[in-house]
């Protein structure tokens, strides 16, 4: 510890001496904004400095003492920290450029609660009740009927048909904005079931400190999620840090055209792309045009994206959620229909791929009640 | 002159006294990388300082001094920097944060010379080259014979039919990886038939000036084109500073699957995104999930991108590149076929959309040799 701390005085003195501030710079100005200049500081980090300039071993990192504090100190949480810290550390052989360094992450199961129901299905129930006065029909009409009743197995017993048919009904027929704005409104006052918490602090905590802590060693996170794309993006950047053009997901298709005097994009009810299973990869390939190093899901439908992720060259790191936890959350596998973690239990030993169990891995699993 | 030094003087005295460095910092390290704390200097921007640390007018900015230097002093050029430092300005009722700083711009014809041929189409002709030994039909039947004997007017005489035709053949079949190596290889060697230099030297060095400009004033510029995304990715990064994914195009479908023991993407030869006209704010919502608050286009293919960009509420800019300049380019408009240029002549005036005239408003077009 002394030594510890005489280096990282040495480190400043140095620092300063020689007119690299940068030490000292981090830690008074969180975020100085300087007209086209802005300065924000999310780490810092003091290395012991051989020629004065050259950082060498790492010493102390302030704002990462410990980057992940709702996890517990088990082999989960120290090879997300070891794959970090190879695949930064500038010289190291796993060293990894700061543009290549993408993480993928699935949504529903990975960063949020997708139990009882995926919470957009939730929103889609809802919106149907909402348009069912303009629609008499939908009372005697599955899978509308079984909506307006709140009967879940009547909504599933059609089967993906029923599904799609319900998803574009609900989401279809207005413009992009006014989806965003319906959706803003919805997010904002809906609540789960159970928890009866807004289902955007029903997001993981453990999961949200494995974002920052990825961004603040230079990563460009993504969700890419079976969930709809306009679904996702006007909650994600205040829930995660992740802006809409780092939002990947299903998609309807759109038309441009003039309505009340200015063009708007109408959402169309026809399925553009369903981003799940192996639709994943291709997704990945279109939007973002470069192979992940890091995926993170919880499902098989994440399979190929960790797949993928995990077999191209170079320090590759694939990580599956596993729900063992019955009395934070939900426990499920193998049984879970839509949710369905099979393949990827067998398959993550044999690959290398973490699995975390929520139960033991996880110190808490949402963040704390405003 | 004098009381613009002084005052330049005042500010980073009082910034230094102050221990506010950054002035001082900024000019002393262009790139400093230390640890995952990476400080990299793009512009300096000394400001009057009121409270010293509140910047109030702008005084003086050294990269940026003249950030457009290939551009004459005219309109044009006055309406590009105007346009920036009124959204970029604190405190300004056009102000624009960061996060929706997004600017898009069109590739053939706007960022590289498009003529005689756009340069993907030689790029087909000379694919279906390489590939003839194995098609022997091709000898008798169109678009191939065309391409074969360099006959452009045969290629052409099937219409959009025979162009699609020869695209699929040409950039169907391989995987994705492979693909971008034969892009990397072609794009290398390949040379313009009048200019007689590699394709990337033939870009527009005032244009490359805009790029640099806005992405050192907080914006991300993204390249929203007709071409296809697979073919651009490979080499824009390095001839426009534009990553990936930032890169939207015409795209052809992929699909997920084994092959020698590891997973690829395969791309099929099925059409799956026209990236032109409507379909470019249609592109632009599904891959930024924002709309852009400046666009650049040539031809009426960017029509719509320019129209759903400056129809958004705020302050809005659209340019369109007029190829004037038949001497160092070439000289077309109104009837030039795949890059017609006739409604956005039109309807520019009516919108605000400035006409850039190549010949009074660049001082050069292209890079110097190198």
């Amino acid at each position: 510890m002394t030594t510890l701390r005489s280096s990282f005085l040495a480190s400043v003195i140095c620092g300063v001496v020689l007119l690299c501030p940068m030490l000292v710079l981090g830690q008074s100005f969180k975020s100085f904004s300087f007209k086209s200049f802005t300065f924000k500081n999310r780490t810092v980090a003091v290395d012991q400095l051989g020629d004065c300039g050259t950082p060498q071993k790492p010493q102390w990192t302030s704002a990462l003492a410990d980057p992940l504090p709702s996890w517990n100190d088990t082999a989960s949480k120290q090879s997300i920290i070891d794959f970090v810290t190879k695949v930064t550390k500038e010289g190291s052989p796993d060293f990894v450029p700061v543009a290549e360094r993408i993480a993928t992450f699935d949504n529903d199961g990975t960063l949020w609660c997708e139990m009882p129901l995926p919470v957009q299905l939730y929103f889609a129930i809802d919106r149907v009740k909402a348009l069912a006065p303009m629609h008499p029909e939908w009372k005697e009409q599955q899978p509308f009927k079984g909506a307006l009743e709140d009967d879940i197995k009547a909504i599933f017993a059609n089967g993906e048909r029923g599904l799609l048919e319900l998803m574009m009904a609900s989401h279809a027929g207005t413009t992009t904005e006014e989806f965003e704005t319906l959706v803003k409104d919805w997010i904002t006052t809906a609540k789960h079931p159970q928890f009866q918490r807004p289902y955007t602090e029903l997001v993981y905590q453990p999961m949200l400190e494995v974002l920052a802590y990825l961004r603040a060693n230079g990563f460009k996170t993504y969700v890419v999620s079976g969930g709809g794309i306009e679904f996702m993006r006007p909650w994600m950047e205040k829930a995660y840090g992740i802006p809409p053009e780092q939002v990947i997901g299903s998609s309807i298709k759109t038309k441009y055209e003039w309505r009340d005097g200015k063009p708007v994009l109408v959402r169309l009810p026809e399925l553009d792309f369903n981003d799940d299973k192996a639709g994943k990869p291709v997704a990945i390939n279109k939007f973002i045009g470069r192979r992940p190093i890091m995926a993170f899901g919880n499902s098989d439908g994440d399979f190929e994206m960790i797949e993928w992720t995990t077999t191209g060259k170079g320090a590759r790191f694939g990580l599956i959620v596993h729900h063992t936890d019955g009395e934070r959350e939900y426990a499920y596998d193998r049984k879970a229909g839509l949710a369905r973690l099979d393949k990827g239990l067998d398959e993550s030993p044999k690959r290398g791929w973490i699995v975390v169990s929520m139960k033991d891995d996880w110190k808490t699993v949402f963040p704390t009640k405003k």
